[in-house]
């Protein structure tokens, strides 16, 4: 196992399926490295909309921005591999939270890569770091269903 | 020689080097269909800024839109190829412009594709063709040396 | 409408369901039109492995390629449109054929783009166009259900 | 600043140029996340082009895979930025190094991220960690100037 990648502490609750395309997959005949991080976002999108859809939250709003990813390639990923991105909040800081993705075979579940982003809130007045609203960490904590 | 490639009737005055990425290779070895339209559109976006110079002109303002493009692959590209796409303006019509652009090999000058892009001009009010703007007509003229 | 825009003929019989991504979407607001290209590429592979299961071709082997597309952007696509590519086989030739591609809105079938794209048959051995194997002009007419 | 920037222990004597590509830029209006990881693969290869003039090394063998990146983003960067990424290799273990890249501004030098990528060498024959051969590991030395 590379020994860059994140365990779960947490079941995943989040669940979304990848469609591949021809030209994800470069030269080496594997889904190119930075094309992974398209399918992360399209599950970020999908997770922060699931919680929408319970608290009235704007999650697209750009005040919540990417300061860091962490991103472990466990094995290549071929073409028509069917592949889906588990999505977990894993922390959840005073003004930024962490969200944990495993990409994974459907089939097979063998594991693909682990990603953990560090996404920090902004104060669109200052751009600076600002605490997270209650209303979004009640609506995390709600879904994940533990602190 | 592929019988949907398009010959220039006049000489080409504007080259824009493009820089091949790794990713921009596909599991053929080839650099995919998908990409050559990045490489067309890098080469008008210089085209247009070119003029811009001389003509105070801000073409990049959304009311100049793609209609449709012509692409004809000739011959396939491979990583760290040396290439440029030429670009000239083959056709100044009332409401719509075609671009058309070769991609070519710098070295060898082996034509890799031929691309023709009509381009029409709306009305931001009604969203309709517009009439090109003078000012446009006579910057494109005054570059490229003849009607 | 689009003066470019290509009806089809025949019923289409393939749908193929498009998976946006965030990055599809470019400064502008729509999916860029380089994007289209992957969509049309994911369908047309799907297009060709639909009929594969009937005739047992390997239509993924580099001996047939794209000669030319024409593609007439209709209308701008917007992140989290639902879409979808219909595909069909609009022409046969000896050594090439002309597949048609819509992108449409699924809810509303507006009309987002056509394509047309010209894929000539190689000879491995000499690179040179050749005649389709009559196995592929059967699977096609086959499920087309019509020559 | 981040808290997540990796600053650098030694100068940096590899610098690549980044054409930007109008499809660069996502609905935010900034270079998207994920097109960050095609800048930095592009220095790598030319920073592992660079050793191989000196040392005959094929660089390009798959033996060497990306096993972990680790970026932190900085700042945004915007259409037709002078970008460029600077490389040099961090650690050199014994069967995997670390290269360290800052994407800075060409002319006002801000830096907009970083990223610090673990490659590992793999036995071909076994698919297993293998130690970096000592031709690998004297032109690395040799260039960075530095153990």
């Amino acid at each position: 196992m590379n020994q860059h990648a994140i365990q779960a502490e947490h079941p995943f609750k989040r669940s979304t399926q990848v469609q591949l395309r021809f030209n994800d997959i470069d030269a080496l005949g594997h889904v190119n490295n930075s094309v992974y991080f398209q399918f992360f976002d399209l599950a970020k999108t999908e997770y922060f909309a699931g919680l929408e859809v319970n608290a009235d939250i704007n999650w697209c709003r750009p005040s919540i921005v990417i300061a860091n990813v962490n991103c472990a390639f466990i094995e290549p990923t071929v073409f028509q591999e069917p592949v889906e991105v588990l999505t977990q909040c894993a922390r959840l800081g005073n003004k930024s939270l962490t969200l944990l993705q495993h990409l994974v075979n459907r089939d097979t579940r063998a594991l693909k890569a682990t990603c953990a982003t560090v996404m920090v809130n902004l104060d669109p007045a200052t751009n600076q770091p600002a605490p997270l609203p209650d209303v979004w960490r009640d609506a995390i904590i709600a879904y994940e269903g533990h602190e």
